[in-house]
């Protein structure tokens, strides 16, 4: 697929990329990301140099200027994990973010072809969502495809979609029969089910949702890590039921080539993976109060719930609690006008 | 594909297809049927013969067996409508059925191969469901397929698979790159979401929602026709999620070559079509008391709200209530021993 020759959403969309190495990766992307503004988080020792590929168009932030922009309020950005990412969140001032890992490369479409992943999320980003209805042809927004029969007229308009969330493969040439195992499909969530969202390949409205966009506290310091994309995607996407927003996964896929330690992951998910049988119930029964009509007052009430209710699990939750509250601080300091919900289609009044 | 040498549940599946003309449609399917028992279910003049090709093993039901071996109770049962089918899923002893519309042809994967749509229907109601947690990448018990990072290990189990729901191609010979922009994924319908179910390709498990299958009051004396297998689909998914069972959607895709005529289509759909903007909440809303462990009483349960609360909506739902306790008692007396409940892995205890 070659590059369009007008890249879409171009002053619209920063690409936010986390990372502690010399962005070699950019190289393969170069046909696709080059004419976007790219903000990249340095994690880990600030002193290193990160080398950028001549030719982009970049801001670079290391640990030194997260303390020095956020003063205090850096207490809620993450260190050494790749949840530090969602600080580029805060500090862009787009309307879309793509964030992908720099640990993840080109993926080939089943005729051999380069797929343009960036473009395919703005496609998933610009279409509506159907969460209040399952269409049974997936996404009935995209070309070739359609609502079916017995699906209710009144929601077809469907509500904006939030959140495009792309999927991987884990090798780099599959051939043509084995990509076609893989299912080649795009489709919103339904309201009221939550899933587990990875952040390497990752679009969003920061519009629409970014305050919910905080990836938590992991890594240095913390108990836990490797959970802050699951973190995001939960409250996520329960504040985008909550406020008739969309979320849809699917294509496009990227090829991901593990950079990570499987071992020293799973030390690092060990936590992670215990406390998830009880915080997985406790997002699938949250309710968020009809008051809330701004993604930044639902995640406030979020956190007021997950300080209350999960704070048993682990004393840990009282910290995170406290961190989503600076983050919503730290992120109206820097978006002063960011009235968010002045900017929702209904004005934020949650169905 | 060729055709496995041992087809698989051989004596635990019956293929019920309503029909009103020679099923010439079975040639091309012969291969992969030829060894089932099929239940053809004549809609329509009972005095016009319908021709079998050579070599299939059937029984045929008309409209006069069916209101010998029902009495009274045939009053439940669709005329001129392919609703009638449901008849078929009454009579069978089978654990599984199968059902397909006679304008429903062999699909060809993008190799040029022939689908053979049982086979994967019986792959997807032979391996359990997730209805409790979404796995974005699709169906984790497919071949190559897992699950993802933050799936819940006590979820991984899943739950037992009630229903098949298969997809379908509009043109014969889509070329490989059209056919690749179709979705090619199995997935569960999470817990909560009800979906438009399409009857002319779809595999269920009797022994687990059988009494659930009932296609409603159409065609011939109704205000009413081919919402049959929606009406079907609604009242299912509701169950099944009490129940705490499966339904999967996706493939296997047959090729759909409509034989009935769009505008009388829409004639008869016409009040389906307003109808369902008031169904569709109601189903959405329906909660089925913790007491009613059996499909049977799951049904009859529902028939009692459906009268209470769409009543008003249209006279029609008064009497369509009514058929539905109609069909279970129908259903009972032709299944004697069904005591489904006792066949749930749970013992019928819902979650």
């Amino acid at each position: 697929m070659a590059a369009p020759s007008t890249p879409l959403l171009k002053d619209e969309l920063d690409i936010v990329i986390p990372t502690i190495r010399n962005l070699d990766f950019l190289e393969m992307w170069r046909p696709f990301f080059e004419q976007y503004h790219l903000i990249i988080v340095q994690d880990g020792d600030p002193s290193k140099v990160i080398k950028v590929p001549e030719g982009f168009d970049y801001e670079l932030y290391n640990r030194n200027d997260i303390n020095r922009i956020l003063g205090p309020k850096a207490s809620c950005i993450s260190f050494k994990d790749s949840a530090c990412r969602c600080f580029g969140y805060m500090v862009s001032k787009k309307k879309y973010i793509y964030t992908i890992d720099d640990d993840c490369f080109v993926a080939k479409d089943p005729s051999g072809k380069d797929i343009n992943a960036l473009q395919q999320h703005i496609e998933n980003l610009l279409s509506p969502s159907t969460p209040l209805f399952f269409n049974t042809l997936y996404d009935p927004y995209r070309e070739g495809a359609d609502f079916v029969r017995g699906y209710p007229f009144s929601l077809r308009e469907g509500v904006p979609t939030a959140v495009s969330h792309g999927l991987w493969l884990n090798i780099p040439d599959y051939d043509a029969p084995t990509q076609l195992v893989k299912p080649h499909a795009v489709m919103t969530i339904p309201k009221g089910t939550i899933f587990p969202m990875c952040g390497m390949n990752l679009g969003f409205n920061r519009d629409l949702i970014g305050p919910a966009m905080y990836f938590g506290l992991m890594g240095d310091g913390q108990p836990i890590g490797r959970y802050d994309d699951m973190w995001a995607g939960w409250c996520t996407k329960v504040i985008c039921d909550h406020l008739n927003l969309g979320v849809k996964t699917g294509l496009p896929y990227i090829w991901h080539s593990k950079a990570s330690n499987p071992f020293v992951n799973l030390k690092k998910e060990y936590k992670g993976i215990y406390w998830q049988e009880e915080i997985i119930p406790f997002f699938q029964a949250v309710t968020l109060p009809k008051e809330c009509t701004t993604v930044q007052q639902c995640y406030l009430e979020l956190a007021k719930q997950v300080k209350a209710k999960l704070s048993a699990t682990d004393p840990y939750f009282t910290k995170l609690a406290d961190a989503m509250v600076t983050w919503i601080e730290a992120w109206d300091e820097l978006n002063p006008t960011g009235d968010v919900a002045a900017k929702l289609p209904n004005g934020g009044v949650a169905k």
